[in-house]
């Protein structure tokens, strides 16, 4: 076996490092988002809170942009991951009715702080496909778990649809709607659509 | 009376003339919209549709931005003008629930077109507030008239919510769903909102 190849069991060592040190850097930044709020995470905030140094955080990131992307894609993966395999009522085992009023409670919290995300990471206003069609086909599973007959995927594009970070950053921010309301109203769109 | 002043008489046949002269234009860029699309305006095509110089397109709307600007607010004014006078259904004089269908149709159709207009306008995606809350307060009384019982203004926004641009981009442009089946799907949740 020639000697400057990496050894099997050395690599996955020094990758495992690493993925750690990006993992701290994403949970210091998405700590400061939580508390703080977006406009608040700079990179300096960011090696601070993380206790790095700042040129850490430019290594693993580049720029403000590439990090917000990045706390934005492990949010939605994390969310993605409670959808599927979380606990209840998110997750399996609670009935569908309760997981889809979940669904909507902890996708409208997110959109609000996806929006400032997605600006802060400099992207056009759409999200990613994969995002939208994975919630797309967890909505469309429930409704049919919960029996509604129709045109099962644009009902569900229409419960997804006042969930939009246009729609709930004109109420929550220009209208100054409390969250809780617009979640209310929320939960009686899909008792109306599912009983309807 | 000093005679630099101008006559009361006189001005408003000049601004009359100046009125027709820009309707003009704007009737045929709005005419090269719907027959071949946002794309194919350009300031010649307009000024060949209308019979006029080049330079007389410019003169009155300075670049295809200003020019595309202007056709998106005589669209939208228009359609207001068919909401609260027009013929019904649209219009007064039919039943709310009809009213109500024919203002998700139209509504359905107009931001399709929109959604390329404002590109094409190179302005923000957000609508004009105004726009917004015209829509806003028609849904929200004809669901008063039809009865509806709930947080109206969420109801309505979420009635709405379906017709926005990303909405509709994502399902007639990307996802080739036909207009006839976004319609029948949205006549179908009106139903259910209305009756839940």
């Amino acid at each position: 076996m020639p000697l400057d190849l990496p050894l099997a069991d050395e690599q996955p060592v020094e990758r495992s490092d690493a993925a750690r040190n990006r993992e701290a850097l994403l949970v210091a930044a998405q700590r400061l988002v939580d508390q703080c709020g977006v406009d608040s995470v700079t990179m300096d905030a960011v090696a601070q809170e993380a206790g790095v140094g700042k040129g850490t955080v430019f290594r693993r990131f580049e720029s403000r942009e590439g990090l917000m992307a990045a706390v934005l894609d492990r949010s939605e993966t994390a969310w993605q991951g409670a959808v599927i395999g979380g606990p209840p009522p998110l997750g399996p085992g609670a009935e569908p009715m309760e997981r889809l009023l979940a669904f909507g409670h902890t996708r409208l919290r997110l959109n609000l702080t996806h929006g400032a995300l997605i600006r802060a990471a400099d992207r056009s206003g759409a999200r990613s496909f994969a995002a939208v069609s994975f919630a797309a086909m967890h909505v469309r599973y429930l409704l049919t778990q919960l029996g509604v007959t129709g045109d099962i995927p644009l009902l569900a594009t229409a419960l997804m649809a006042p969930l939009e970070v246009v729609i709930l950053e004109q109420q929550a921010g220009r209208e100054h709607i409390p969250v809780e309301r617009i979640e209310a109203a929320w939960d009686d769109l899909v008792r109306r659509v599912v009983n309807g």
